[in-house]
């Protein structure tokens, strides 16, 4: 018998997962940090709070012990959100050996230090383990892998034998998983979507139409992209699964935390009001916040994301906002990508 | 007082132009083919079957007659379909001078030649005109241009000067124009999008989520650019508002009809019976054909325009259709561009 593959973190996304190794023919244990949560999943067969109407089959353990979900694991999943990575990782350290391969699937950067995800975990995590992080990320709604609707994603890390092998444990006939070698990218493209989520949000929350919520797509991952370059990622990861791909299903799916944040946003709510209102983390702010910061230091122009930081932390009025980008100079496109050059890009 | 612009073609998008420019200051000829129509429309002073809603400013006059729209006007705007370019291109031709801007509004290819539209236009303007033919494309709705919602698009053409006159007369607070100089890039992707439009349709027929589109979204946008870029075109110019942008709208809009048509024939209706029920030009179903075609020429792997062949013209199953694509081998992301490598690049 093999190995089970240990999950960490029973929300929607973690549990989809779960489900989805189980029906590839593993064993999984699946960590939730609540006992009492674990409890009802258990009982239930079922995560009725975060992927209702998705039975979870027999292979699936769930614990609230990470030492007894990790045991005998050579792949741990971590579906916990970004600012929990750390910790995650803390907690993980002593249980792993050489050959343990660490899947993060959160997108977003650590609160404060604003360091990628990867970054943390190898901060935390001992040498060996390091060419043995991979990232997991891709247009994917846990709702909609839940059901078996076909979904693609990529696998990306810093070692192609590691990435085989996550492909191998993931991929069926409606989960395609791409390799992607290129992790900075990945990991950039993933996380700084969700500015641009937001961004969308807003516009829809505005009253604004799909030419509005295209052009914001496009241009969006134009900035990001010239922002993942300076950083050294490769520019075609962007326009792949992890960057279009997510990008435009977090833009368009009422699934998106991050899209239904930027709605309210829109309408004119405010921020603290918005996040208290989601229950669950909104990703795209925090992401902001570090991409405004990393665009800074990089030297590199990022109006949308400006604007969205000027909404967000500076109380300005979305519809300005939306003025102030539709309303800067002549341009060709494509021009303009540094601050150096003077020109406006959007 | 300035010159008369042009508008040749009362539809949804040729009426959007010309209210647009008459609200940015401009007297406009707006011809329609149809005399009925024309008198219909000029007076209700709006477009009731085609852009209802809408009021048509006294600046715009409509006209049945070509000369009479054609007099004393530097600028025409084209706004008829693909398959009418080359019959308006001989109507305007005895008309046309040295400084006459052409400027095309559709997105297609001429059908049994293949041609670009440019192509078109080139094989029956003057030499003189050449350099002067431009292409005003990306994402815009023209039910949403005809509300004043942000919208943001390029105008393509051979020669800088005339690009800026047009992004002069069309640039207003609410309608971004940018220029980009690759108008065969332009004008490739924005035809080519609604291949992938008419795929997605079908599977938001078949019932599939959103991670399914936007995986078609963005495995379709890298395999029409692979064709592009083969005919010289730029691939920057396909990640943005002609291509990326167009793509996004035209996948995701209920004002698409080529998504409305991939959605019937998802649910299962013939091809003949979708386009009946249409009522206008499906340019997907024709621009298939030709992407077909060209990538055959070009010796370039496009799955999904090869199975969006299969459905349309060979009455392959939607659903086999996307197991096709689904279960394919293993691949990494961006490998497999050409027939000659041997891999399947989806």
């Amino acid at each position: 018998m093999k190995n089970p593959i240990a999950v960490l973190g029973a929300g929607s996304w973690g549990t989809a997962l779960a489900v989805l190794l189980a029906h590839n023919g593993h064993e999984v244990n699946l960590w939730a940090r609540n006992q009492e949560q674990c409890a009802t999943i258990s009982a239930d067969k079922e995560n009725k709070k975060y992927l209702p109407g998705v039975i979870i089959p027999d292979q699936v353990s769930l614990c609230n012990n990470i030492q007894e979900a990790l045991s005998d694991t050579e792949f741990i999943v971590s579906a916990v959100p970004s600012h929990s990575v750390r910790e995650i990782a803390q907690s993980i350290c002593p249980y792993v050996h050489e050959g343990t391969i660490i899947i993060n699937t959160a997108k977003g950067f650590e609160p404060k230090t604003h360091l990628r995800l990867s970054q943390v975990l190898k901060e935390e995590l001992p040498d060996y383990c390091h060419d043995h992080i991979a990232l997991l990320s891709g247009p994917s709604h846990a709702e909609e892998v839940g059901k078996n609707l076909p979904t693609a994603l990529v696998v990306a890390g810093d070692c192609q034998s590691s990435a085989e092998k996550v492909q191998d444990i993931f991929m069926n006939r409606f989960f395609r998983v791409y390799i992607n070698l290129d992790l900075i990218g990945v990991e950039l493209a993933g996380a700084l979507k969700n500015v641009i989520a937001l961004g969308t949000g807003i516009s829809d929350g505005l009253g604004y139409g799909d030419n509005t919520k295209a052009a914001l797509i496009t241009r969006g991952l134009a900035e990001i992209t010239r922002l993942g370059v300076s950083f050294g990622a490769d520019d075609k990861t962007f326009s792949g699964l992890a960057g279009l791909g997510d990008l435009v299903v977090t833009c368009t799916s009422m699934h998106s935390r991050n899209r239904r944040a930027g709605i309210q946003i829109g309408q004119g709510k405010p921020l603290k009001q918005v996040l208290s209102n989601m229950g669950m983390v909104v990703e795209g702010v925090n992401t902001t916040e570090a991409a405004h910061h990393l665009a800074r230091q990089a030297g590199v122009i990022m109006p949308i994301t400006e604007q969205m930081f000027q909404v967000l932390f500076h109380g300005k009025d979305p519809e300005n906002a939306v003025i102030s980008l539709m309303t800067r100079s002549k341009t060709h496109e494509g021009e303009g990508e540094m601050l150096s050059s003077g020109n406006d890009p959007l």
